[in-house]
């Protein structure tokens, strides 16, 4: 996955995709000292940056294997991806059939299903029966249907990267970027154009109890995490992909976790002073910099400094027990 | 107070204040049937549209009488005027005290402290001692301060008013502008605007147990409230002003209610499918809006609908409080 093939998903998202905000705040800046500029992916479609990868993929898909996509395509996935799925593929006309587990929120499922266009179909199991792995295959082999995955695949990577184009266009040289790290879409798609486009040092960022991607760029191994527990439930995946992995080793700079309390505070910080409505997970890539800011405040200190926040989608009843988690961390920090 | 003083304080007010965002929803253009323009004061400085007014008020009083300005100024809010006031005099090096009560929120105690520049004070007073108005009297009369009142005062009104210019700049002519309405200073110098620009119909939005500006406006006398209960506590204001009572009048053309489970159910709607943190206050217009599509869905089809967010600084520790309210009224509705 090169730079342009990032361009390439730039322009078949021209005036589909929302060319979502880069806000600032003086408050977050002063905490720094540097000068933050926040990509907020919270104002994409369906409410996070997924929806540019699997607009592209399935855009593609058409382009390329237009016999392929008429037969349609299959998905499994219980958050943000299953959404994107579901719209981008009811945009393009294409069917497609998203596996949920049946003990999904209510809300996740009908959102799901409102996306959806003619023909798209949520196919709901039980976790004690069978896996999502195997029912997908399953049905995608009797359908015909094209597994998209929610990362790994040039396509996803492609689309994501368009996240830090739109951020590199508004801000301008950048001498650091963080970004959230769960599969590694994001961040992999994000890091080619850093690098293309100039010269900040791209830090990943991953909850502290999945932190197999920490792992893996140290040990330059593949590491593997089994279902980790943190409230960053987009940052729940097992390890890096095929794809991500390579292009997380060649292009990430630094990788570090987060803990979840850390997490929260950040998220607290979002809401309370720059009156953004984001996920946990969206909240990695700003607790990452808060941390750095702490630790090594001079190496931030008079720096140009973008975060990305990733998703907006939070159970906003949950927010309680969130800032309950932030200021038990902010006590004992 | 001309649009023509608008266009002035908009000059002024350049490159000091945010020029907010203008935000849009498919899923709100979706439920309303028409095509909606969300301007969010939620991301001004101090978190609301109160610092146009402070500013503009302030930098005026600099101009055309420096010696008073020399000598201070004074004001008593526990809300967004407040530290609206205390940023603004600490921008133009201006001397200014707030009278604010003992128990109110410490945090919005140590946020006006923040923003308060050299000489500046928070005087703290006991609420079963003494009035506001009478220690803020006393205090201006003994400091020779000038006192600057929340909202009415033209220079206020007048600096509120670029709301609405920069809201017709971006969103081009509207066919409906709903804004939310206290002492009426945003809604009289938004209706001057919209009066001056084009042919909307402004509407404004107070909350059911303070509205005494829909039955001062049925009337055309003013009628006042005492202490409404109400979560909308930017809008708690006794009356209408001798300056906005005659320009609401004048400009609006027509004045509605809301009760606070419909408000908490607008600011839901805000938070989950907007990604908006915005304080109850902030969401009186938006509930207009969904109120007018709900009972006279017609009137609202294919127009273009402006909407006036006013500020964001909510008690996070409240939201559950106000989801459950919004709850039990969609229930109910």
């Amino acid at each position: 996955v090169t730079v342009d093939d990032v361009h390439a998903a730039a322009a078949r998202l021209r005036g589909i995709a929302n060319q979502t905000p880069v806000m600032t705040s003086r408050t977050l800046d002063g905490r720094v000292g540097g000068q933050v500029f926040c990509k907020c992916e919270s104002f994409q479609r369906v409410g996070a940056f997924k929806f540019r990868g699997a607009y592209n993929a399935l855009a593609l898909l058409r382009e390329r294997e237009p016999h392929a996509a008429e037969r349609g395509v299959l998905t499994y996935s219980s958050g943000n991806h299953a959404q994107a799925i579901a719209l981008a593929s009811s945009l393009l006309g294409i069917r497609a059939t998203i596996v949920m587990p049946d003990d999904a929120p209510r809300t996740k499922i009908a959102a799901t299903r409102g996306y959806l266009g003619k023909g798209g179909e949520v196919v709901l199991y039980n976790r004690a029966e069978i896996t999502r792995e195997e029912l997908g295959a399953r049905l995608a082999q009797e359908r015909g249907m094209t597994i998209v995955p929610p990362y790994d695949h040039p396509d996803v990577i492609a689309g994501q990267g368009t996240v830090a184009l739109e951020l590199f266009e508004v801000a301008g040289q950048l001498d650091w970027l963080f970004v959230c790290c769960g599969g590694g879409g994001l961040l992999s798609g994000c890091s080619i154009v850093a690098r293309a486009l100039g010269e900040s040092r791209v830090v990943g960022v991953e909850p502290e109890a999945g932190d197999d991607a920490c792992r893996s760029f140290e040990t330059r191994e593949l590491q593997s995490v089994r279902d980790p527990q943190t409230v960053a439930d987009g940052a729940r995946t097992p390890s890096l992909g095929r794809w991500t992995f390579p292009l997380v080793l060649a292009n990430v700079d630094e990788m570090m976790s987060v803990s979840d309390g850390e997490l929260c505070s950040a998220m607290h910080f979002a809401y309370e002073r720059m009156k953004l409505v984001i996920e946990p997970t969206g909240a990695l890539a700003l607790a990452g910099l808060l941390r750095v800011a702490r630790e090594r405040g001079v190496a931030v200190h008079a720096q140009r400094i973008g975060v990305i926040v990733s998703g907006g989608n939070v159970d906003l009843d949950r927010l309680a027990d969130f800032w309950a988690l932030g200021r038990e961390w902010e006590a004992s920090a």
